[in-house]
């Protein structure tokens, strides 16, 4: 996938209103989908596919920007445990997956690909709440 | 989980011989199911639940040991993309899913997780053959 045909790359995803903080060279976005709430993603801002193609300082500042924002996530939402994953099926432009998992999670022992569900939308005041929240802990 | 109930520090999984390299702090295994070709885990080898819960060098050593192995499985399995998966709703002992993606992947653009399949065990022959062809470009 080149970068002009990239839905990262050309700012068709995520949307403007998700936009939660700068970490670095990535940024944070709450997901369009809060069926399991707080999920967020960490996009790279520049187009590159596998983590072993950044350069180690690179990789290094990244990893930190997942580290820091899994840890608000967790603080926010009340993690019993954090799901970090980078897989790129459909956009192979680094992004990052940060999920909180809750103690009243309906699946606490499976990925959440595991069930399907409709997606949750959230109204716009109450994304514009949960943002501020993350990223008070970001501070 | 205190490390004495926890399957990874006990010593009883991942199995010896599904054993691949040492990478710093981590050992990398073949995963039991290779239902997904080249599946490897990569496991902290002390007990530590959450990636902020270690320090920046400890963390950073164990993104370059997870980009190593990355590099490697794509390598050795043509992989047209690499999954990252950091997970621990069963065992929360930092174990990464390196997980490579293939162009005849029965899913391309799912994770492996949304498809129900019975696992693949390798015989011991074919165990010990992939795993050398994995040590050989972790060299």
């Amino acid at each position: 996938m080149s970068q002009a045909e990239c839905r990262a790359c050309r700012g068709d995803w995520p949307p403007a209103a998700a936009f939660i903080a700068a970490c670095g060279s990535a940024k944070a976005y709450l997901h369009d989908d809060q069926f399991f709430p707080g999920w967020t993603v960490l996009v790279l801002d520049r187009h590159v596919t596998e983590l072993y193609e950044l350069d180690g300082g690179e990789r290094g500042a990244l990893m930190e920007a997942v580290s820091d924002v899994a840890r608000a996530l967790a603080s926010v939402y009340g993690a019993v445990k954090m799901n970090y994953e980078l897989l790129g099926n459909q956009l192979p432009h680094i992004h990052w997956h940060l999920i909180p998992r809750t103690a009243d999670d309906p699946i606490p022992r499976a990925p959440v690909w595991t069930l399907p569900h409709e997606p949750r939308a959230l109204a716009p005041g109450e994304q514009r709440t949960r943002i501020e929240a993350i990223r008070a802990q970001l501070r």
